[in-house]
């Protein structure tokens, strides 16, 4: 099924269950006010979230147009946000560009940030530029929202904790980032708020494209219109989100709600574009001696979307407009 | 006023209000169920604790006995923990301790990082050791609980925006750290769940000790008993919670209920002793030539505490037995 958020003036926004098209939805209040409290009482309030959708796939229920402009992220705000880095060729030339080095166990252990929850962007909500200077980026990502995670959990019994799948806009901000590395404690002021895609679907939307803890799809980013990424989320992702889990649960547990990420999707072959502008100017720089695409700029517009076979968009569609700040 | 979160069975726990001694409490359902929804809509709600407060202190209200064991941390869960470190003369000892060199913009620019949040410790469960080779360790610390924070807040005119004051034992593995830092993301393995006193406290509960973003009291910390620290919170935080929250929102804007540390109190006079182990290390390193102490061990038990002038313990104590996993 796919979930939703409608923003109604509460902080959380209210649960929606939505068509299979994407074109209309169905309020879910009855079974659970909001996303966070649904995946709280997941055992109880799933079963009833699907009965919805069963009924609004089958026409029983007509549904309500769905403008997702009037929808907030599915979690308005999360208690955990975790974004790994598992293309590997993302961390290569991202690191080739600031002039870091890769780690030595970059095959062997997992790279995972801690990131900011509690403020999470919608769809369709602007990307605020204070400071161009900063050098804003948009990271093209899939990522996870688990269940009540036990500390120690391993990859091989870690697919039950997995309740749905998104798509999101880690942005950064590449220009802050080094200083902010230099002084060992992660990415701080680099990592604004992040945005994710209109719905949250449960795994068996996806068919048989979701295996063994990876998304196996295109992952397409427009920039101003221009198709700058059609990338395979699948093969290349190093390390699945079973891997993630396990690597993260094993000093900590997580609660219902956390959202997992797999990191900006990358892959070798260049033909398949970007999922980021720092690979697009690493690869201009290892071309041309130096980048020629710049950061994002006021009025610059990103978008985010898969599809399915039936060329359906599966998530809805990440549509963010640069405004300066 | 003081305000604590009862166990009872939901994830977030009761609100309930605790007298001035904390020896008795009142329930607060009736103004919010949790403290984050009293948090969420403070505005309204706070006048309302505050009667009940009132009503408590005067013995207008009875109130019920207070155990410190039924209680959860004041948030069990919350949208974000970002600790601070404030204190240089920790990062200092520390940074030794790992032969890392201090950020060339230690007296400058803040370090903070950002923690989990989705599992909070209450302040008197266990320290789960599930590998005594990581080398767990005890931070004594203050920390403050975040109203709504705009992007861009400045350091003068964040104090409305600091609702409660909590001490916090921001629990580290100190030897799966220089891995995880060396990979450049940050601490993420090195941290498990961080514990919270038993009382989150008003401001003005803390009188003329609460000044200019500082809290200016002694922070204890027993070790099996003994005394460890006696640690003077005040006069050597460079960077006041103001400026750490101004910091904090320069790339990014906050939700009610986000917690911010102050990272490790450490005073230069080592007459105060320490408010963690890997400090009481490093002195024994720079006087002996090696560590004498070991990090924490199954059976250990830490305390933390700060009393007020009357000799009441103002935030309760954190006593948390060391168990392995």
């Amino acid at each position: 099924m796919k979930l939703a958020t409608l923003r109604d003036g509460t902080r959380d926004g209210a649960l929606v269950v939505v068509r299979p098209d994407g074109r209309a939805f169905t309020p879910a209040r009855e079974v659970a006010r909001t996303l966070q409290a649904a995946l709280d009482s997941w055992e109880t309030t799933s079963p009833r979230l699907r009965t919805l959708s069963e009924a609004l796939a089958s026409g029983s229920i007509r549904g309500e147009p769905l403008d997702i402009h009037r929808l907030a992220a599915p979690l308005p705000r999360a208690y955990e946000w975790v974004d790994g880095s598992a293309y590997l060729n993302h961390v290569r030339l991202v690191r080739k560009a600031r002039g870091a080095e890769v780690p030595p166990t970059l095959e062997t252990d997992p790279l995972v940030y801690q990131g900011g929850s509690g403020v999470l962007l919608g769809p369709t909500d602007d990307l605020v530029l204070k400071d161009a200077a900063w050098g804003m980026d948009f990271e093209s990502e899939v990522c996870v929202v688990l269940g009540d995670v036990p500390l120690g959990s391993k990859a091989g019994a870690a697919a039950p904790y997995i309740r749905l799948l998104m798509l999101c806009n880690d942005v950064s901000l590449r220009n802050l980032i080094p200083a902010e590395l230099a002084k060992g404690f992660g990415f701080f002021q680099g990592k604004p708020s992040t945005a994710f895609s209109p719905f949250a679907l449960t795994p068996d939307e996806l068919g048989g494209a979701w295996r063994d803890g990876r998304l196996d799809l295109r992952l397409k980013t427009w920039l101003n219109g221009k198709l700058v990424g059609d990338t395979d989320a699948g093969p290349e992702m190093h390390f699945s989100f079973l891997q993630l889990l396990e690597h993260v649960a094993k000093t900590r547990a997580f609660t219902a709600g956390t959202i997992l990420g797999s990191g900006t999707v990358s892959n070798a072959d260049r033909a398949r574009g970007v999922s980021c502008l720092a690979e697009q100017r690493m690869v201009e720089t290892i071309e041309t001696g130096s980048p020629k695409t710049p950061f994002l700029q006021a009025e610059d517009v990103v978008e985010i979307d898969m599809f399915g076979a039936d060329g359906v968009s599966l998530f809805g569609r990440i549509q963010q407009k640069v405004v300066a700040g």
